[in-house]
């Protein structure tokens, strides 16, 4: 499983205060105990605090100062995700090219120049698809593109389009079609990944339908989210689901030797 | 999801004195416990503690004495099972036939005549199948003798026969393709049913397997589970799968609304 640590993000108020004030111990805290909880990637997000590039630089290299974790680029600006990937000190993964190909024609070079992973929303100007196969299709559009232009199947990320379950209750279901569709289009198929924490968004059992949904798009094939790698419930669960598709191998004590693998 | 509790089983030691004991508190206080929890259906299974039938009708005429959920009889003795059945008094679940000719000729039968539901083992005298179109095969037997004797196909539940976790991982992955492919028998498909408490036999994390598993098999597919039904946590997270997967309406109070709907 591939985890991205959701929380450095401005949307949070102690990460808003913290951009703001140039503080930077909250961003180094949330860099380090996300670290600690067995994130692969540190996402950056800057939210509607700052249009400043300057900021989102400072951000990434806040964090960069205390972990050693990649960053994932998560703005959806070219020109900051450039300027970002180059101050980047391990491979980033840049968050996040829609199926649009004027994004796809600045991001792709970019995320092959930099060895950099790639998560592509498949979505296009006309918003986020509403069914199964126009999810399939820009996934495919974006998959297709990305390999064409020279990025390895294996920075690819295609995400589905995290909806909430309380406003659009039928997307979950065409969603954990898609992760299964999509595992279909290469073999061995692109890394497939949600924005998790939108699937709760407003509900009231936010960690249990986190966590229910996530092992059920591991089911589907799904091997990477943006997460709050905090929950360690929802940590332990997908960690489980893996073992149980036999991706770990199976010992009493398979959540410590995990953990373990990952703090190496 | 249909629930079938499965504590009354003369594999727990206080079941078991109970039986010798003919302490009818101990089971009595299960079958309620079960009943509370959302219990669809209360197995009664005497386990290896004796073999005499009218100890198995004193199991079950004692759990009618205080519930009128009904009985899934747990016995691969067809004797036991035609003597259980007439003292049923709502239609009841036969747990389980083999797919071997001689217990299907004998349990569809009985099944036709009490309106009850028959779980298939997809298992034969040569064992359990250790792959998955071995295990959709017999389903298949099982499922087409069953309809073509005159059982509606929503009396019937097919189960892949779950296996150890931490002896036999790689099962694991085939008993939910297994499920999967059982969906694709007709339409409607088969109840599709797991004697869950096996995947986690033995493991340390017995319970948090439990729930992940249930959980991958319901994406998978299944409706129907054997297990513990007062382990609240598990309850939760197959109502929540169900709820992600639109068969039940999404509020913020579902899990209480399933459950309100369940003690009518």
């Amino acid at each position: 499983m591939i985890f991205i640590g959701e929380r450095i993000n401005g949307g949070f108020k102690d990460i808003q205060r913290a951009i703001k004030e140039k503080d930077k111990s909250i961003i180094q805290r949330w860099a380090k105990i996300q670290t600690e909880a067995g994130a692969n990637y540190i996402d950056v997000n800057m939210g509607a605090v700052s249009n400043k590039v300057d900021d989102f630089i400072w951000m990434i290299e806040t964090v960069q100062e205390t972990v050693e974790t990649p960053i994932s680029i998560d703005s959806n600006k070219p020109i900051f995700v450039e300027k970002a990937i180059k101050v980047c000190k391990h491979p980033p993964i840049i968050n996040s090219t829609t199926a649009d190909k004027e994004k796809l024609d600045q991001f792709i070079p970019m995320a092959v120049e930099h060895n950099a992973g790639l998560i592509g929303l498949c979505m296009d100007k006309k918003g986020a698809p509403q069914d199964v196969n126009r999810r399939v299709e820009l996934g495919a559009t974006i998959f297709s593109e990305a390999v064409e232009k020279g990025l390895s199947e294996d920075r690819i990320f295609l995400d589905p389009v995290t909806m909430p379950l309380k406003f659009l209750q039928v997307q979950a279901r065409n969603l954990i079609e898609a992760v299964h569709q999509f595992t279909l289009l290469s073999s061995p198929p692109p890394h497939i990944i949600v924005g998790l924490s939108n699937i709760s968004s407003k509900a009231k059992e936010m960690k249990l339908i986190n966590r229910i949904f996530l092992v059920m798009c591991i089911e589907a094939g799904l091997d990477a989210a943006i997460c709050d790698v905090t929950d360690e419930e929802l940590v332990n669960s997908a960690i489980t689901a893996e073992v149980v598709l036999n991706k770990h191998i199976y010992s009493d004590s398979y959540i410590k030797a995990y953990k373990d693998s990952r703090s190496k």
